[in-house]
């Protein structure tokens, strides 16, 4: 197993796909791409290995790969059906990025609702999730995460005790449905899951990284080859063992926006200058894995980037918090020219675009009026704290700061404010909103913004009975999926809060579908 | 063979996406996927088949799947670097849509281009086609293509004898640099290369359809399983055989616009609502039995629909010419509101969308001033003999014609009417030529439009040496590709006339490489 690919494993950082792309015929093409198949695919493993073990080392009715929400929503379902089942996880700790997460769950119709005196329907639900998803979306799957979500919602309270107080709004949903827990992040719900999981006897394996799948001759898949006692990212730790299905196996691996390599395949933007929001271990080798055994991936190019984050923080960080208070008040300056150079009330995909043309970060700026009426103080001392988000008593000390040139940067405060007075930007288009005022009131606030990679909206092809679809057009037999690592759902674009309302839709779905599997 | 499969490949037109993923588990969605199954795989072949004949039929150097552009571009490299070449075409005829098309092949920096007193560079090229992408674009791939534009053109002229005297503009370059054909076709340079390709001994096998590709266990690609005298449509046509490819084989098999089930896979808009402008034969069966095998695919979901054609004549028709010269001219009208609904000069993909969204077909017109003024005679004859033009003395006769609202409509016309004295549309922001006149004088043109499925810029991921890349990362030994079937080249959206510049460029570094395989 320590076969000398431990030292290319350690290089895969500094692997672009440019790399893999430019190579000639040859050596030097086939070193590279050798050493990023080691990187995705898992040390010694051949993506041609078709085996089929002699003996299992353990033996359950369903497998389940990845212990987010539909991880656990799949295992607990599953369970109830009265199967036997595991989760795998490949990191030390369970949750991927459910975990982190907001804990913002879309649900259409529901009690908390009525309470706030939204009207709301899961037929509004479906139509903003096919707005948004600019059409593109599977609509039989759309349709049954927007009509049972409110189900999937009132499951994760009363059956599992999660408690969802609070009713916020996420842009492009048309009402406030997003369901946060109490303690506003996605462990309000996803700690309840694993107690109940262990509570029906659901066993939970983590550092167990899944490496390949086990199809049988009738192409119907009975099981996976995995590595225990997995120490990420060392794609050469832990022993291979086989873990076999007796019913199915659900796949609930989550995204890859932190898988480079695959990332540069579907948007050759995204190369290593771009970070992630999501868990370290949100990267693609299931999700390839599972196509190289015949399942077929569908709008993997559509991925999703936040604009609002800042290079200065890791992870989601408070800059997001500042930024997008700040819009419409505050204007978004290229260093380079000391000028705007879009509108700042643009959508997330419209801003990480034009930012991401001009290939380096931008500025975000406001004054004291604008930071102090908009930004959450929390948010903005914590940004400071952690050096994102800097203080500047004049203008001219920011600008040295950034590198602006100060001259063209004050001719561009200047009409911003002009503009700001008149309530119209003829330049971008920015809404200017009624409370604005000019940018003259010191200190100033400001934060540079790259964009970071948020979601992957594709992923396997699934039916809605969550049954993975093959590239030959039909369900793949013994093979669920749920979760991020499918594509189709939310089509171009996943509105806020609406991850969680599919993750435990069709968590549900698979787990249900997999203890019937015969 | 002959299994009762037949029956249900026959009912194949019928069967809709829709269909496929709405079925529940078991009976339902098997039966339709089964049905599925056989209309894109044909008929006996189970995708799961991993076996390797015995004994070969037919043994060649280099296998080349589709009879286009590409693949006799890559034919006939093959053959000058001494190997022994085979074309199979599944169609009666050869050339695929490449001999249907309009002959426009853009090329940077050229003799022609110089007569003309045009500036052009490769790097210019490339940048419009990775502004045009949405910087989706490959980008060694598609530099390839503008930087090897002029040599791949010039090539065609001397060394095949073809002949692009005429100097054509498209949407989205920056300058002229769509060299056309002779004959306004591409059979002025598909042709050429037919003789080139009998002058060299290349064989040409047309209704021999490729079933799927054979891998070695080392997972080489050696050859592919074929019908032969099959007939299309009819997927249990043609008798089983073998082709063994000595070096490689290289996959030029064209795009899948008039495949409706992958089609809608990829967008679920695209039903059998939409024709395409294509040939019958643009389906993706071969690009799927790629990824069976282990291809990798990308932006998939980026299908390209010209927003110009009309539902009353087949193919691209007349009507295309009549729109194109019309917009800033004459209104587009949806008939159930009398009213416009959008920007008549937004760009291809903004106006089908537009019309997709409405959910039926659209009106474009224009007054005797603006059709005599603007439409090519011989199209405005055309168009109007087959019945998809419709002249009307008035604008009632018109609004009658197409059950549109009279009041409203008229309304409409006098808005309309009033921009183009002011050459400003405050609706939509139509762009208002200067010689542009309000529509008033009789008599008055009209057709329907709705969009039609042309280009899809979606294919297996190829490195710039041609090889496909697998899900493994790594370039699949054995296996070429070349043409629409390849993705990345073009990103978001393909520019007019750079398909050809792709063909033959891709084409030709296909040929010599599969040629070079060892």
């Amino acid at each position: 197993m320590s076969n000398g690919a431990k030292d290319d494993s350690e290089k895969k950082t500094e692997i672009t796909r440019r790399q893999l792309f430019k190579g000639a015929v040859g050596a030097g093409i086939m070193a590279s791409t050798g050493t990023m198949a080691l990187n995705l695919m898992g040390g010694k493993a051949e993506a041609a290995d078709r085996s089929i073990p002699k003996t299992w080392d353990e033996t359950y009715d369903v497998v389940v790969i990845g212990s987010g929400f539909a991880g656990f929503a799949a295992a607990i379902e599953a369970r109830n059906a009265g199967a036997e089942v595991v989760i795998i996880e490949k990191m030390p700790l369970h949750g991927g990025n459910s975990i982190i997460n907001g804990g913002d769950f879309a649900a259409a119709g529901t009690k908390l609702q009525q309470e706030n005196g939204v009207k709301d329907s899961p037929e509004l639900m479906l139509q903003d999730m096919l707005k948004a998803g600019a059409y593109l979306n599977h609509i039989e799957l759309a349709k049954a995460v927007a009509y049972q979500s409110k189900d999937a919602l009132e499951w994760s309270e009363t059956y599992l005790g999660a408690k969802f107080p609070r009713l916020n709004f996420h842009g492009g949903h048309s009402v406030k449905r997003a369901h946060q827990t109490e303690n506003a992040s996605g462990s309000g719900l996803l700690n309840k899951m694993l107690s109940k999981s262990k509570e029906l006897g659901i066993k939970l394996k983590t550092r167990t990284k899944m490496v390949r799948f086990v199809v049988d001759s009738n192409e119907r898949f009975i099981g996976i080859e995995v590595r225990n006692n997995f120490t990420f990212p060392n794609e050469n730790s832990g022993k291979t063992a086989f873990i076999r299905a007796r019913k199915a196996v659900v796949l609930s691996s989550g995204g890859f926006s932190n898988d480079v390599v695959l990332r540069q395949v579907h948007d050759p933007r995204l190369n290593e200058k771009f970070d992630s929001t999501n868990q370290p271990g949100a990267t693609g080798e299931a999700l390839l894995a599972a196509c190289i055994a015949g399942a077929m991936d569908v709008q993997m190019d559509w991925i999703q980037l936040g604009p609002w984050t800042s290079p200065d923080e890791k992870g989601f960080g408070y800059v997001p918090l500042f930024c997008e208070r700040l819009v419409g008040y505050g204007p978004m300056i290229y260093p380079k020219t000391g000028k705007r150079f879009f509108k700042e009330t643009g959508n997330r995909k419209e801003r990480a675009d034009a930012i991401i043309l001009l290939g380096e970060p931008v500025i975000i700026l406001g004054d004291s009026y604008a930071v102090n009426k908009q930004v959450f103080p929390g948010a903005l001392e914590k940004g400071m704290a952690n050096g994102a988000i800097k203080k500047f008593d004049t203008l001219e000390e920011l600008a040295k700061n950034y590198k602006i040139p100060v001259a063209p940067f004050k001719e561009e405060i200047a009409k911003w404010n002009s503009y700001v007075e008149n309530k119209k930007d003829p330049d971008f288009g920015c809404m200017i909103f009624p409370d604005s005022k000019p940018t003259v009131t010191g200190p100033f606030y400001a934060s540079r913004l790259w964009p970071r990679v948020h979601h992957t909206m594709g992923g396997l092809v699934i039916n809605k009975n969550a049954q993975v679809i093959g590239f030959n057009m039909k369900p793949i037999k013994g093979l669920y999926a749920a979760g991020e690592v499918t594509g189709g759902v939310h089509g171009a674009v996943r509105l806020g809060s609406v991850a969680m309302a599919d993750c435990v839709v069709f968590g549900r779905i698979a787990g249900k579908n997999a203890a019937k599997e015969v």
